[in-house]
């Protein structure tokens, strides 16, 4: 199986386990709803890029921390979407959990997917029990408090919001649980990996302020121009498009010269510049490329 | 140290790591106020009790997963009091996290906690790893989808409700969390335990029904009638509140029956006796101790 391939079976092996007999019927369409169909899926493809450039000794637990890492993604972005955040109706070109379920199953969505990427951690590493601990920790605090995305949310409700500590808790910290745990999984050194995290959040940060302010959809499909509404930090408002276009290249370049020492070196800085031209809104593609 | 004291230090050690320098500071302040001060402690006091019973061979294990069901529960109890579930503005006598610090805070402090729950058991279970995947996959089950506290709350958005397979995943799941928890960490058998988390869970539903009907804030702190106001299936408005206080006799008696074979036996049933008398309703208590 490919990178893709793998993804999506991981995913739909956790939501089996999630909506199994006996799990009430609307919380277990909506809990799909929001997981399928995913986005570009560039956290999960990050964490088993890194395990196989490290050997891939454990697929299967590269595979549950993978399925864990955007299963957080996932959830965040429902309780994100929510009427008292950013009030989005549509994600990924549909309704979005709580525009089609209602607030109180969309809470619960976010909830069950936290629950439900730890538990496919436990569940997938029952052979290989030195990884498991190790591996929750690491995501854990990728998406946890002080440093994780919940942290990184919780920033935007401070008087006094510090921008970097923003941005790394918001969005670089689980670029790094995902290419630590594909690491970790592998047998590698996640220390070797962190500055490609570092870079490679950087540049999805600008690409997605980008978004919001030139809009598009793309594979992001949310609305436009929600952060000037909602007062919300945004590097592309300012530094201006050109501003943030030529620091988003500076971060690509970066990411790809920070890729460690490994046999397939090369193809992985192509995927990364690859996996970035294709995450930019696409009237500005070809001019970062 | 008795057991509610190592439950307490077991609360603070794990909110030090949450709030630790470079947390947002209004975020460190509400998820605190999320979990101290404490409500009764019912279900990490009962992890430890098992733990104790089954030989108290890993005490720092048995710490971990009474911390992490008891933060789990403040969890669900944030989450419970937001405005789309019961908008409740009090909580254990104080205000609720989102009447105090906001919804957006109130939805992250949730969140949160429940990521900071599987991160203390990963934390704490570094030196004992094959205890680590069963802990974090029995404490999953008890809150996630399809069987957990998660499920059980969305049942209650189900146009048709199944009302004891709502009782069980709502309450009855953290009680099995927490024995089988216990159990587990000291190397006991969790199956033997868990007719007397069925029939503790049932009890406390009950209880918590009577609260909701006659009132007295009392250890739950919150307000009264929430669930006929709401619509929310309620025992004590099913049974009646004399019928009601019959089945919670029962359910008392047959959870103090249930205790297995063990050195402390006479003196766990006294605990449960004592715990079930003090959880009902002051006004209750005598007629149904």
């Amino acid at each position: 199986m490919d990178l893709p391939e793998r993804i999506e079976a991981g995913m739909q092996l956790s939501l089996r386990f999630a909506t199994a007999n006996g799990c009430p019927p609307l919380f277990a369409k909506a809990i799909r709803h929001a997981v399928f169909p995913g986005g570009a899926r560039i956290r999960p493809k990050l964490c088993l890029a890194v395990a196989t450039a490290c050997g891939d000794s454990d697929p299967q637990a590269a595979d549950a921390a993978a399925t864990a890492i955007e299963l957080l993604h996932c959830a965040s972005l429902v309780h994100d979407d929510m009427p008292c955040f950013d009030n989005a109706a549509t994600r990924r070109g549909q309704a979005s959990v709580h525009a089609e379920f209602g607030e109180e199953i969309a809470l619960l969505v976010g909830d069950g997917l936290i629950v439900a990427a730890f538990e496919t951690v436990a569940r997938e590493t029952m052979h290989a029990p030195r990884l498991t601990a190790p591996l929750i920790a690491t995501i854990a605090k990728a998406v946890g408090s002080p440093y994780g995305l919940v942290a990184g949310q919780a920033w935007e409700s401070e008087a006094d919001i510090n921008i970097d500590q923003y941005h790394r808790a918001k969005t670089a910290s689980l670029f790094a649980g995902a290419v630590s745990t594909g690491a970790l999984a592998s047998g590698g050194s996640p220390q070797d990996w962190l500055p490609l995290a570092d870079a490679l959040g950087s540049a999805y940060q600008v690409a997605d302020d980008l978004y919001d302010v030139i809009g598009e959809g793309g594979s992001m499909g949310k609305p436009v121009g929600q952060d000037a509404r909602n007062a919300k930090p945004n590097i592309a408002i300012r530094l201006g498009i050109e501003g943030a276009l030529k620091h988003l290249r500076t971060m690509v370049d970066s990411a790809a010269d920070s890729v460690p020492e490994c046999p397939g070196r090369d193809a992985f800085r192509a995927m990364i510049r690859n996996e970035a031209t294709r995450l930019m809104p696409k009237k500005l593609a070809a001019s970062a490329a």
